[in-house]
């Protein structure tokens, strides 16, 4: 398939100058229009639904229960987003009328509103081909503010990125917008990714990703002679602290609940719980009995491709020589194809602190148990851990005191603070905030998820002293 | 006097350690507890009025009445903000109800509110010795949102920094207040400033001064392990596009407001216009004219210190060797100390669009008027401008067509675009927005002055299923 072919520099440097030619005339296009344009991007996705979803089970197997919630959802995402265009409350205009008889001098009238930023290049997540991708929420807020996109294909599900990509295109013509306010390009190469987040048109750069890709990318971007904003959400810990009374109230239910939470769609989730933090104490030995228990309860799902396989096993192969495992699943090969199988470690807080190293994400369903002695030891692994997107504390009334000493250093690391819950799972409404301190994102002040994702793309001017109609 | 002495690197760490250890205890402060501080602040600066004038007058030269005029605007943002602190309406709580009996999972209550983002280092400029320094917006919008404050105070002000600096310190005092939440540091050394930047417990930077220092401190931030927020507001073009039929109307009007604009304070405003873009006609030498008069007219002020002056010296005698010289002043330095002259240059648009070092801002009174040939001439100068805080047209109702072609291509160059006026000389106000695509500021999406300030030190943070008193 040729048009799979990745982009040369050349096609690159063209297509982001097409990008910022088309940026005037798709900034004043009415929100009515973008937002017709978003409904028809919306229609049709869902008429090409099965195909859709085959196409993208082929490439990711993520089966098509998961994959057919997953369009829902990108669907209904597009449709708020096209309500949000029309609206236009976004331009959050700010007004301070004339004063001609100020003194020392008249004041002019001044008139602030928000205006798109320019051209977004959006690399989007193995793991959501519908949802992160090609008419994710990047390329959708960016849209429905009038940024023209150009998305850098995924290579792991290049030709779901392309079908997407060819609705999209048909639903511009349709909707006689700007031809080229929307661009995909192909790219198993970096070098790819390289010249579109180095190009002078690019305005803004939304990557969703891998923590080593975060940084390199964040490189290039801070060596531009003139610099942009590059947003990325990355690898997350989720680090979760579940206190005495907590854990023994009901430990074959909370084991449960933890397990369901690092395997759902087999750990392949940016909100994994990658450790559980826990206080030895009698109850301990009963969870950890639970939890491998609830191991051999759990299904185990194929990964999302070869190549996620291969680095979760490295991954997990490493883990397994620095600490004890509670508990694995071993489905082998020709059983599932690229088998998610379950690791669950436990290590003392002390080394847990001691090997940075440990506390990186594993793309994949395994987690640490991590067994602090006493509360100052869970406090300093509370203070030791890096930005996330989320963190959860896990109390009943008797831990209160234990509590109130961690909820503020917990929320100092977090995006998303979870009390009683598992992260994973959450449906986008008015409250979302997807985001997190360092190495979560680049930018904790942003969302990449849910209707404020737009606020990276949007600038402020104020014009002062225009009459009614300049 | 030893207390201004260069703050070592341990001093900095130490600093910067007290700073994150004050964070805690600063945030969990009440609005109200955090308002009175601010109100304390200002009633201090109020009560030392004529001793900080004197002091900064000792050391910046731009006399007892400007002086007075910034530490009344000063004063009265500190009291803007702090009743902006006492409604903590920055918050900007977000709610979703709990679902207890949503399918097929129950759905918890969200709870999205802003909180502070840590210690924020504060960089000020050298021309605003009370209104962009110690007490500055970036300083006062940090503390009113829960940010400790660490200052590097600037080595041409360093006395009225330190005096400044004093006050803020009985205030803390007299307001029971957290002890470091606010901390000056000296540095003529470049290294204080590296080791602020650098330091690992510094959450965010707000920097204002030349283009030079603002990038090379974007590439030592770019360097940390952890990023962090910088935002630099540097130099400014400023330029001001005057149509045919604007010119023609009253040449000695506009000839003295532009002379006002650029010689205003000396010229050492970061919104003075660099550029005054006009189409040769035949009012074109009454125009120029016009301004040799003008320049006449001005008075010479004294630059800020002997190394602006030079530095000033320096930039137009270079921009002398390459264009014409429509009028200068001479006063020298035995008449006025570090004598600020008019230099008001012109050159054809073609040489001005192929030279790119006369488009860099020369920091005092001087100015290029830029000669279009024609309308296309005009455009392309208007495309080929880099980011700025501010863009001015000046046009009549029969310049329209011409003004409509330029008026998207200034606004996608800058924060504030004017009609029929020069920017200098705003007073902040609800729809304030002084900030502008680079190499104006490093983020063209926040604001340096005005009550949005505060939008730099915030992240959201969703708490999740909480109780209502957890």
């Amino acid at each position: 398939m040729s048009k799979l072919a990745d982009a040369t520099p050349e096609e690159v440097r063209l297509a982001m100058r097409r990008a910022k030619e088309s940026f005037g005339p798709f900034r004043t296009l009415s929100g009515r229009k973008r937002s017709s344009l978003l409904c028809r991007i919306a229609e049709k996705i869902k008429g090409s639904k099965e195909t859709l979803i085959q196409t993208a089970e082929r490439e990711t197997a993520l089966g098509e229960k998961r994959l057919g919630m997953e369009l829902v959802r990108t669907v209904s995402e597009i449709e708020r987003f096209a309500d949000f265009a029309r609206k236009e409350e976004w331009r959050n205009r700010q007004f301070e009328s004339a004063d001609p008889l100020r003194q020392p001098l008249p004041k002019p009238n001044m008139v602030t509103q928000r205006i798109p930023i320019g051209p977004v290049v959006v690399i989007g997540a193995c793991n959501f081909p519908f949802a992160i991708s090609v008419v994710g929420t990047d390329t959708i807020s960016a849209l429905a503010v009038g940024c023209p996109v150009i998305v850098k294909s995924h290579p792991e599900h290049a030709q779901t990125c392309q079908s997407i990509a060819d609705l999209v295109k048909e639903a511009i013509e349709e909707n006689n917008s700007p031809e080229y306010c929307f661009q995909l390009v192909h790219g198993q190469d970096h070098l790819v990714t390289r010249s579109l987040v180095q190009d002078p048109n690019a305005s803004c750069i939304a990557f969703t990703g891998s923590l080593v890709g975060g940084q390199a990318l964040s490189k290039l971007v801070a060596e531009r002679p003139s610099p942009i904003p590059f947003h990325a959400e990355m690898g997350s810990l989720n680090a979760v602290f579940a206190l005495p009374r907590a854990i023994g109230a009901d430990v074959r239910k909370l084991a449960r609940n933890y397990l369901n939470a690092v395997n759902l769609f087999a750990g392949q989730m940016c909100t994994k719980p990658g450790a559980f933090i826990l206080m030895e104490d009698s109850s301990t030995p009963a969870f950890l009995d639970e939890i491998s228990e609830e191991i051999r309860r759990q299904r185990v799902l194929p990964l999302l491709n070869h190549s996620v396989y291969l680095n979760y096993l490295e991954t997990t192969d490493a883990l397994t020589k620095k600490m004890e495992v509670i508990g694995s699943t071993v489905i082998d090969e020709r059983e599932i194809k690229n088998p998610g199988n379950i690791r669950i470690f436990t290590m003392p807080a002390k080394e847990f602190m001691e090997s940075p190293e440990t506390r990186t994400e594993a793309f994949g369903p395994s987690s640490i148990v991590v067994r602090a002695r006493n509360e100052s030891e869970m406090l300093e692994v509370a203070s030791s851990l890096e930005g996330s997107l989320t963190c959860s504390l896990f109390a009943e009334n008797e831990d209160r005191s234990l509590a109130e000493n961690l909820i503020p250093i917990l929320e100092s690391k977090c995006g998303r603070f979870l009390w009683n819950g598992f992260p994973p799972g959450v449906v986008p409404g008015p409250a979302t905030h997807h985001g997190g301190p360092w190495p979560a994102t680049t930018d904790s002040r942003f969302t990449s998820i849910g209707l404020k994702a737009y606020q990276r793309f949007v600038r402020p001017v104020c014009r002062q002293g225009f009459p009614e109609r300049p």
